[in-house]
């Protein structure tokens, strides 16, 4: 008889994990509280705000054996990654496997089971009615954005503020706020989202950081999505062979480049943030960035800085959210702050088997989706004994710098690579770029797309590689609206001209005039020339 | 006694035209045909959006003797910018000079023009009352933004289109268009503007254009404002240096490296375009970029591509303005369509005395209120006989691609340069070197703002040197609202580790990693390395 799985959550890490049971000839069951598929990308039943628009694109983030419709922006709505689940719920047949309203209130080892390794789910019903179940194995897939965090007590005199607060999570549309003196609290991805979508109707919003964020556009070089040109195998191996410290040296000198964080007053500690408006509102002054609350005077705001802001109408703290599983036996828990430790981020280490797994419990510096995908796999494979674990050991990635997150935090090409190489779906490189070039060439330059894990081993799947050779048709579809005639094309680059045009370019720096930046080597060039003229 | 000067309209134009008149010793009498000043900066009363905001910044768009306030935010808000107006005029105590809710009905030639020079003003009051004035000089400062263009004849089948349309001018807000399908139609300023904030709301947005335009943000490098960086003596000398087609690739190299062109769609002809969230906008699908419109079926769209677009619920207009000037006798315009030929861009060359000037007749690739500036403080020169023009002669700029608009634009800091020059108040960049080193240097390779021109000559202002030497401080002031502590800020420049970074730095081509771009130098370095890793 098959293995059964209890899969909590229906969200996008439950659907991949049911799909993943299915493929490993697991039986799964999940159990879903709401009364449909999408979780935290369900507008209407989650945490998220009207205009949430995902951050990493459409070819980076989707699941490995399913490229997301061509047609898709490259970043989607929320409304759009919904459609895409339920898209990949129905072409998978998932939905039958799902048992919706209904609620997970406890998992706990079965008394047998140093032995079984079983766990014993018990559910509650959209009637009230509980039932007890015996798996063989649970998949926790309830994400960790579930519990908003609320700091009112790091802000003295709050209890005298005199209006409205609330958390981002609340947060739905910016009409409530028109007029308002709004304070945002926290420079988090929402909290950046939420303050440049107030600004635009507030009377004056404020965006109050501790930290300070690195800004990152969704736009990069040549307007293709920031994501495709940053996480690529090239790129990788680059940043592993030079210096930590200088990558960040080059990387804050880029950032830099494009805004100065000082003269924007966003001069960060270390954390980045995905915003294509945020400079853009301040520099129009709709948006003014203040630093930390120092207290609150009734209406009005005491900083750091010792600066204050009066008649301030409404506080929307952005202060993010933990993970909350009360489900959970608290013995799984470590430490004073009930730390979950995670073998390779998904299995806690002081179980005598690998039965329960914790899928999606992770922040990597790329898409989640394809991550949380090769965990299931992984899991599912650990469940159905086609993958031997010799040993459990704890790893704890150093990069980021909130010591509370620090277990949440991942490289993406390096943790996805250590999975697949445990799957056997790593791409090896090497012999793709000798048995078939043009594909080695993209897997190696090209951004590191969810379809490179599916080109061999368990899970192969023979469309990948045609979806990796076409990943940058996919990225155009919905852009190349307006097609535009060839000859406009080239309208600078006659033959004839070329080499008259790459004479000159070597004589002056072309680079200085392109940015349209002032550089010395310039000034000294024009200096004959530009004193000739003047007299 | 004083000669006396008719100024037709107190927006930007004619403000300053009553102060120059004030200064050359002439008696203004402005006319304006509203209550109060502003022209179309005056949301309430013109044909500007709510969200409008200056495309060009506050240090160089402003008047050369009076700085906007350090606070105010470098692009202004169309309020913001309508308060400095009114400071303006209250500064220059420009009010008393003004006539409200008095319109201009006709400006004749005198019987005795020919000897006298003077003009026959009809004004009609708030009450009806017509009046005839004598005015040895006219200023026209009505703007070139007055009459809505609406190309329907162009649009086959328009007549059947049974949603809603309008112009540009009508649009205020994006709120009745929240849910429907929109229709933008034409690429300039307000059609980006307008588009961008429709997609915000509207169920889909599309945008169609014949010409596309090249998209400049006004985030230029460092995330200062790109007319700071752009318009520079420099810059200027460079442009005139280098052949134009060379200067024009580089330019169009450097705007296809933020945004590939052609895969957004937006491959133009010629046209610049200020805006800082339409590719963004595309990118996240919320604006579709659609060829020219070929047909109208109902309520059924195709465009010359014959891609059809259904339910379109409203169509926006887009298509600018002409400008209008029913006062003036047809006997000043030339040629089929009634264009202004005007000398020097001011004065229509075909009258014997040059006591009648347009100002503001322009489109400068620059901020336009210091050119109109520059034309009253030589208009006001010449008509109060302080500069005598040896000959008037036709000249047309040819640099842009639209015949009808070819006489409206202009470069900006030659034609600066040669008003000034005639009025001697040309910065002497060499004697400035000189002399001042720390300003001349400030003149030709910083910001080429407005206060340049009050350093010496008629007009001159003490505070001009001060003006030009704090001008960064006043871009920063509205900004740097959270202080970043100094310890952050060489992090990674620790004096024992500079020699260090560099050697690598030389090792390694920087530059790739710094723009996350893959170039064949990295490839070629990164080989042998490669392939040992993979081995």
């Amino acid at each position: 008889m098959a293995r059964r799985v209890a899969v909590i959550g229906a969200g996008s890490s439950g659907l991949t994990c049911i799909k993943c049971c299915l493929e490993e000839g697991l039986e799964p069951v999940c159990f879903e509280s709401s009364d449909d598929i999408g979780g935290l990308w369900r507008f209407k039943r989650s945490s998220t705000y009207r205009s949430l628009v995902t951050n990493t694109s459409k070819e980076m983030m989707c699941f490995s054996d399913l490229p997301m419709p061509a047609h898709f922006p490259n970043f989607m709505h929320n409304s759009q990654l919904l459609q895409y689940l339920q898209l990949y719920a129905a072409h998978f047949n998932l939905l039958q496997h799902i048992h919706f309203q209904t609620t997970v209130l406890t998992v706990k080892q079965r008394p047998d089971f140093a032995c079984s390794g079983q766990w014993e789910v018990l559910t509650e019903d959209r009637d009230g009615l509980k039932k007890i179940h015996i798996f063989d194995a649970v998949l926790v897939c309830t994400g960790h954005y579930t519990k908003p965090v609320m700091p009112l007590k790091d802000f003295p005199g709050f209890e005298t503020f005199k209006g409205e607060y609330c958390h981002s999570s609340e947060y739905k549309d910016p009409e409530p706020y028109k007029g308002k003196k709004v304070m945002v609290v926290g420079i988090g991805n929402s909290g950046g989202d939420i303050a440049v979508e107030l600004s635009r109707v507030a009377k004056k919003t404020f965006l109050s950081t501790r930290q300070g964020a690195w800004v990152l556009s969704r736009i990069s070089l040549k307007g293709r999505p920031i994501d495709m040109i940053g996480v690529t195998r090239l790129l990788g191996l680059v940043t592993l062979l030079l210096p930590r410290r200088l990558v960040n040296w080059a990387c804050e000198r880029e950032l830099n480049q494009k805004y100065d964080h000082r003269l924007y007053g966003l001069m960060p500690k270390n954390r980045p943030l995905v915003n294509d408006d945020l400079p853009g509102c301040i520099l129009l002054g709709g948006l003014v960035i203040k630093p930390n609350i120092q207290e609150f005077q009734g209406s009005n705001v005491v900083f750091e800085d010792e600066t204050v802001e009066e008649q301030i109408d409404t506080v929307i703290f952005c202060t993010g959210y933990t993970h909350n599983f009360p489900f959970l036996s608290t013995s799984l828990f470590t430490g004073p702050s009930f730390n979950l430790t995670l073998y390779k981020h998904v299995l806690p280490p002081m179980l005598e088997h690998p039965t329960l797994a914790i899928i999606g419990l992770i922040e990597a510096w790329g898409p989640i989706m394809p991550v949380v995908e090769m965990q299931a796999r992984w899991a599912t494979r650990v469940i159905s004994g086609n993958l031997f674990l010799p040993y459990y050991r704890k790893r704890n990635m150093k990069r980021y710098p909130c010591p509370k997150h620090a277990d949440l935090q991942l490289e993406y090409i390096p943790y996805m690579d250590e999975l697949a190489n445990e799957l056997g779906v790593r791409p090896n490189i090497l012999r793709l770029l000798l048995t078939d070039p043009r594909l080695g060439f993209s897997v190696l330059f090209g951004p590191c797309t969810p379809y490179q894990f599916r080109l061999r081993g368990p899970g192969k799947w023979a469309g990948a590689r045609n979806a990796i050779l076409t990943v940058w048709d996919r990225v155009s579809k919905p852009m190349m609206t307006r097609v535009v005639p060839d000859n406009l094309k080239s309208k600078y680059l006659d033959k004839n001209r070329v080499i008259k045009i790459i004479i000159i370019a070597l004589l002056i720096n072309c680079k200085s005039v392109q940015t349209l930046n002032v550089d010395m080597l310039l000034l000294v060039r024009l200096g004959i020339t530009g004193v000739l003229m003047f007299l």
